[in-house]
């Protein structure tokens, strides 16, 4: 079959990303079945496909964790409701979308039950009880948990009732110490994850005080543009002063005798990232998942239902496996192009295609899914080939996307023309052009400001003046 | 300090074993740091030293689920009501149990929603989606996931309201198909596990007719004996026949194109294993962590502040992790006999411990966790000595273990016999002197039928007449 009739074929399964984008999402997400709709309105059901590209997401997120020093725990998934009351922004943000256990064991509750939104209040009464002294200090958790959040326009991944994530949770003994410890994490966790191991460029910046988190004196944010240049909030680190310190009494001894409240951060990415995963790499075949993401790396494919193909691509995967590449046999029965669609619309990076002629050559023909260039190699030295691949798609896939970003990201002087920029990617001009009038404004047009920044591009700090800063801004998820 | 004076710091710690087992595993919890109580009665809070020890566990598990070929999913939290009622006996057992969110996102909910206390309904109303024809089958799900019990008597790890666990879900074309995947898991993923990785003989066997899980058909368990002779039910696998496909519709057609209702099955493991792990090996110092699963399999302790033990200590660490042996260096301050303590209650394999002749002698004292035995080694070949020791007190741990159970058993002949033997252990007799009649007189004195086998200690099958079983008989958590 030619690669005009698999473009046929792949057409047919999914609406055109150019013509119809949300429409396209949502197709990628069925037929790639990475996840279904839940009963229950706003929640999913992720698959098995899908849940083993989070399965990646999450180990290369939990091991910079680690890295970064932060231990996981496990916080109740029930918070009573007097817990949220104590801090008066975090409950005004987050009352709407509350959901609410009132009857348990066969009875009702006296005091109503709230399924967390986020942790930082039951958090905040156990660090009050651990942290006594500076030696505690610091004090850093993470934990991987289920949330709720009653969503009135639930998208699958992007914005769903419940979603998972991990959120990360640390006491500091200065407001110095707090600080950089939530940028350490956004640029060594979550942009170095992003961009190595998911290919995606992202923006770093400071939320405005419109944008900030509920509770929060700062939030950084990692912003990455979508194929159809919308902004996507991808992970997010916020200090959050001594609000929660103060209201559940989280304090410590110093060393000089003196008891003070702790400064304290928290910090989560989430399975958005699959929504952006979707969306930041997918084309019109559907999904195109970075190598060091990938369930399967390679997919090793008998052009047709034969013994000695089977057994060959058998003998390839495993000599594949052996170096440490996730390969596995594609063994479906049906048409050669459906085949190959299918695993399209998965992503998987490279094909080893096999064929009777290849068998007798003692060659195979490698097919890249990013740019679905072909290259034929002898099976001697398959396996240091496809590795050598799978490290090319990794960076063509990360500089694919860093060009789509630059290209579509507009340097421009007034409002009007950030709005007109913003309808097919980023606008970026100095903040003080903006300013809390301008956001509110271009807000009308569902327009927000994604990220403060300095002028290259790196994180502002909290001392540097507001006139200093640019603005990112898009139209986002 | 003297091994005595180190026992005397222990004692002052924790209650002893013997005289209040319920205390000393209070005790054994709040000292090792491995959780504390939640906010919310029968909650839980899990700190990073349990955490890493279930961590552990998972890995160990999901390992094993993965190589039974089972893949990984999510699904969601909430349960619609509705679900819950299509399955009468299901719906019997937990309705007790449940909680239920009436309100969300600032107003009541048509219909009152459930959070999950196990996931068939839900998994039910998609295998129904997903299973058309005998080619989908069989259908090998799994996820990892929290879930809420209301319980009476709550007790940490043991018996908790939240409670993390996986809970495999699979259907089948055949009833000897599903049967035969139950006993697969039951006896590859679990027993294995929990002897292999956890060092804990388990009794295996099915549930007699009073004891088996709500809508089920068939429940195998595996039975730990734990450090006061009571039994843990620590894993569960269960045939449900044709139940749940009928209440949600799942059905297949078959190579003859007969549609048929499919057969299904059920299994969990849960954060109670670290309930069995405490119980299963500790003693009046605190816990003991088999090798496989411990967090830190070997901590390298400076016998004092002294700046060139650091240095050295960080360098056999070093070494020690070069040969993947999961170290780290005490580098608390204090008294040496406090920080042995403290150790000793944390249950870390191996200590290396280093003074200043070490040092000169070029050489270290290995101390065993398990049997505080303790062996002089050169540093030259330390990495080599500590795995040869991990080796050793995995097997010593698992046959201490054994010899209890075994120790502790005893064939008696009349159910009075049992009912005296089964206040220090386990009693085992023919089912057919017991019967449901004596199973229910054994319950005046909380006495429980753990488990039905063959007189060779293996599984039944459903084929065995009853009259040919032999059933054990102990007091349980």
């Amino acid at each position: 079959m030619t690669q005009q009739a698999q473009g046929k074929q792949t057409a047919s399964l999914l609406a055109s990303p150019e013509a119809d984008f949300p429409r396209w999402y949502q197709d990628v997400v069925t037929q790639a079945e990475l996840a279904d709709n839940g009963p229950v309105r706003g929640t999913m059901v992720i698959r098995p496909y899908g849940w083993a590209i989070w399965e990646n997401i999450q180990a290369g997120i939990d091991a910079r964790i680690k890295r970064a020093g932060a231990s996981n725990a496990y916080f109740p998934l029930l918070i009573p409701q007097s817990y949220l009351a104590r801090e008066a922004e975090h409950v005004e943000g987050f009352s709407p979308e509350l959901a609410v256990v009132t009857h348990a064991g066969g009875k009702d509750l006296d005091e109503p039950l709230i399924i967390r939104p986020t942790s930082e209040t039951i958090i905040g009464e156990y660090m009050a009880k651990w942290v006594q002294s500076y030696r505690d200090l610091p004090l850093l958790l993470n934990q991987w948990v289920n949330v709720l959040r009653w969503e009135l326009r639930p998208r699958i991944f992007l914005r769903t009732t419940e979603f998972l994530w991990q959120e990360g949770h640390t006491a500091h003994a200065t407001e110095a110490d707090a600080a950089q410890y939530a940028r350490r994490i956004h640029l060594d966790v979550y942009r170095d994850f992003l961009e190595r191991d998911l290919a995606l460029p992202v923006l770093i910046g400071a939320k405005t005080d419109r944008e900030r988190f509920a509770g929060a004196t700062n939030t950084l944010t990692c912003e990455a543009m979508m194929g159809d240049g919308k902004a996507l909030q991808i992970a997010t680190s916020h200090e959050l002063g001594q609000n929660f310190a103060t209201a559940f009494g989280v304090t410590y001894l110093g060393q000089d005798g003196q008891r003070s409240h702790c400064w304290t951060t928290s910090w989560g990415s989430s399975t958005r990232i699959v929504g952006g995963l979707i969306m930041g790499h997918g084309d019109a075949a559907g999904l195109r998942v970075p190598p060091r993401i990938a369930p399967v790396q390679a997919v090793v494919v008998p052009v047709r239902e034969d013994d000695d193909l089977l057994a060959e691509a058998e003998q390839i995967s495993a000599r594949l496996a052996d170096h440490q590449i996730r390969s596995s046999v594609d063994k479906k029965g049906g048409s050669f192009g459906r085949r190959i669609t299918d695993l399209e619309v998965k992503g998987i990076p490279v094909r080893v295609e096999i064929g009777p002629r290849d068998l007798a050559a003692g060659q195979a023909t490698l097919v890249r899914r990013d740019s679905r260039e072909k290259l034929t190699v002898p099976l001697d030295g398959i396996a240091a080939a496809v590795a050598d691949l799978l490290g090319q798609i990794q960076q063509a896939m990360f500089d694919s996307a860093s060009e789509r970003l630059a290209t579509r990201t507009h340097d421009v002087r007034t409002v009007p023309e950030a709005a007109e920029a913003a309808k097919t990617g980023f606008a970026r001009l100095p903040w003080r052009t903006v300013g809390a009038e301008g956001e509110q404004f271009l807000a009308q047009d569902a327009l927000t400001v994604r990220c403060l920044q300095l002028p290259d591009g790196t994180l502002p700090d909290r001392a540097d003046p507001a006139d200093e800063l640019m603005c990112v801004i898009a139209r986002a998820y």
